[in-house]
């Protein structure tokens, strides 16, 4: 049957459940999902959420099966009343269903094993359309679907995040890449900082437009990230080797006419790259924060290992702190200002000598939404690094944003300061 | 004209974007949307992405349009080939387009102040449907539009968020208010820590249960967020006094049942709540964090005006620094080990002496992938809390997850010890 078929190339995705039609709960199964279909060099066409309603979904499902070959269905496969994906499947394509006797047994072994007796609801989870193939969940007791219609195929996944993603790797990815065409996707990122969005665009505009006509094209997508602009290249190919140099020259042009604003061309955060400059070196840093607050530290030890070159550090938010903690003279402080640059080169030159370590950063700021001035307004941050050699460098930031923007901003300037430092 | 229509009750939001349906970028404007339109007692039905189509885009607005009262479009606004909306409208409407002097002047404007002169592509921003509401954009160049269509109604509004509920609130909201039923949604909250989602349902259910069937009934979700489960309920209701009524009784009676688990009743998260009790002290907090690595430190400062009530805190990853920063006996740590009870209270107490604060804080654990032991495996933690009397608070916790879940849910442990401390 196989060579009758055309290749899956498009796919839609249809999260169910009223939960995800509020305020507090967003579906976020269809970004794997956009990622794993690419992949397989099948496009996600358009995406929706519809609620707990038979009807409503059957609705959704036709017109989806109107559009693209692959519909994927995530969630309502539970065992009560609200859980309709399957109803509504079986309504679209006009199958009856029946109970899938070792669906029933695995549910009943899974209650087993705790000890306990499977209610009788749980028995609709194993109804199944007539001619579905059937993918056996081992973290629930919802199972997974896999139905032809005609030339389109519907796949339906349990809603939990971990169950999706373990049955779709483990038994929906294989055959969808045998429906899939030759063709595949390959993606390649470049991070930049110390940009705004269009001043990139500016340079990578006259670079990307050209490589829109090679065969196989390149798209280019820039988006503005918090702290950092993201150049996310992309080209559907069925010659992987051919591809992969393809974008990798692209991903070199832009790198070089870009700069050293550039700090990672493989998705690494800045923590990260920072992390892995200072271990090259076998370096430490310390690191003394006010406005910050102890956000430029926890970035920093979210990096697993990083307890190999973070020593500690110090959050002073008041005067008395900073030349308690990182021995600010008051002096400074009365003459310049809390907020100023001398004061940020001494939380610098102050943690570095306290820490021991080789690299000092010290940062002071008015994150908002008081405190700001006219000579000093809310987002204005100095900030000082400092290493072995050479004088600290040192420079004033005017951030714009609510307070957590402001934080954020100053601790991804702060780490580039110390990444130019390494570099 | 008004007096024939039907009161909106249904919406459904159509996102406009072929960044939204990639890996990186999800739709938020439409939790923001569905909190809107619930006040006005207009329901969201579901929700959509479609990529920069003209045909699919139109496609999907003729089917929604079909289902329900009220669409709410966002994106698709700007200057460029990629910017569909208008036109995807206009051909569902089958009505023509022209351009608005008055928005070209004020695209015009908007260039002038900066200097600029207006490039052509941004007169396709002044394009308008016949018949529709011009939404001046007080933020941006593209102007939102309010269509009718029979019954129905279009509302077009630009997809960066802050333009999008700028425009909501200034512009669209009252409109739609008037054309919205009596009927309004009112919600209450109650954040719980310390308790699983099931142990929270097993207590809860037996109380919402009953109020569903009150007249208005109280719909109750219960969701499991970083660091609390959270109880949402929510009514239907034209009579205001009596909605607010009835939540505020069902919220009393869950939060009785719950106890002191029950941390926030009005949304506000749990650093603003250690925030305010120690305000209303007149009290400070130091901090010394081990395996959070700042991110306790991060989470206070978060809050606008924490300087009253943070002076500071250190960041102690090192044995060394531990000693150096909160005076912890390097013996201490050799007899117990630096992840140890004795030396949380000894972060604790060293930090509050060191930094002159009513309350001090220590933690210290293992964060993970690397470093755990049979004795303590990763997500081993352990924290003290320290008042001006008393001894101190200490508890040993083992959090499941990786490193920054071992690390949010290890500061949302130690705020609920120190809130506990306080009240």
């Amino acid at each position: 049957m196989m060579e009758n078929r055309d290749p899956l190339s498009t796919a839609e995705v249809i999260a169910v459940g009223s939960e995800l039609l509020g305020t507090t709960r967003i579906d976020t199964n269809s970004l794997y999902l956009a990622g794993r279909l690419g992949s397989l060099g099948i496009t996600l066409r358009a995406k929706s959420v519809v609620g707990d309603d038979r009807r409503e979904l059957a609705q959704a499902l036709r017109a989806a099966l109107d559009r693209v070959d692959l519909v994927v269905l995530s969630g309502g496969l539970g065992p009560t009343d609200d859980d309709v994906t399957r109803d509504a499947v079986a309504d679209v394509l006009g199958v009856p269903m029946a109970e899938d006797p070792a669906i029933v047994e695995r549910i009943r072994a899974r209650f087993a094993k705790r000890g306990l007796r499977m209610p009788e609801v749980n028995r609709k989870q194993a109804m199944v359309p007539s001619g579905a193939t059937v993918l056996l969940n081992p973290l629930g007791t919802a199972p997974g679907l896999m139905v032809e219609h005609g030339r389109k195929l519907l796949l339906l996944l349990p809603g939990p995040p971990r169950e999706l993603k373990t049955l779709f790797e483990s038994l929906a990815e294989g055959p969808l890449k045998e429906r899939a065409g030759p063709h595949r996707l390959f993606r390649a990122t470049l991070f930049v900082t110390g940009q705004s969005e269009s001043q990139v665009e500016e340079i990578a505009q006259p670079l990307y437009s050209r490589r829109l006509h090679t065969e196989p094209a390149i798209e280019t997508t820039i988006l503005a990230a918090p702290g950092q602009i993201e150049i996310h290249l992309s080209t559907r190919a069925d010659d992987a080797e051919l591809a992969t140099r393809l974008l990798a020259d692209a991903r070199a042009e832009l790198a070089e006419a870009l700069g050293p604003d550039v700090f990672s061309t493989d998705g690494r955060p800045m923590e990260q790259i920072v992390g892995e400059l200072l271990a090259g070196r076998g370096w430490t840093i310390g690191v003394a924060e006010s406005c910050t607050g102890g956000l430029l530290l926890s970035r920093l030890t979210d990096v697993p290992g990083s307890s190999a070159w973070v020593t500690g550090g110090v959050v002073a938010y008041s005067n008395a702190m900073k030349s308690l903690f990182a021995d600010v003279p008051p002096e400074l402080m009365q003459a310049h200002g809390a907020v100023s640059e001398p004061v940020a080169v001494a939380l610098a030159e102050g943690i570095r000598a306290r820490a021991g370590s080789q690299i000092g950063v010290g940062i002071t700021g008015i994150a908002g939404p008081s405190g700001g001035t006219e000579a000093k307004p809310v987002g204005t941050v100095a900030i000082a690094a400092v290493g072995p050699e050479g004088p600290a460098r040192v420079r004033t930031f005017w951030f714009l944003g609510g307070r957590t923007q402001v934080k954020f901003n100053a601790t991804q300037a702060a780490l580039d300061m110390v990444r130019r430092l390494l570099l």
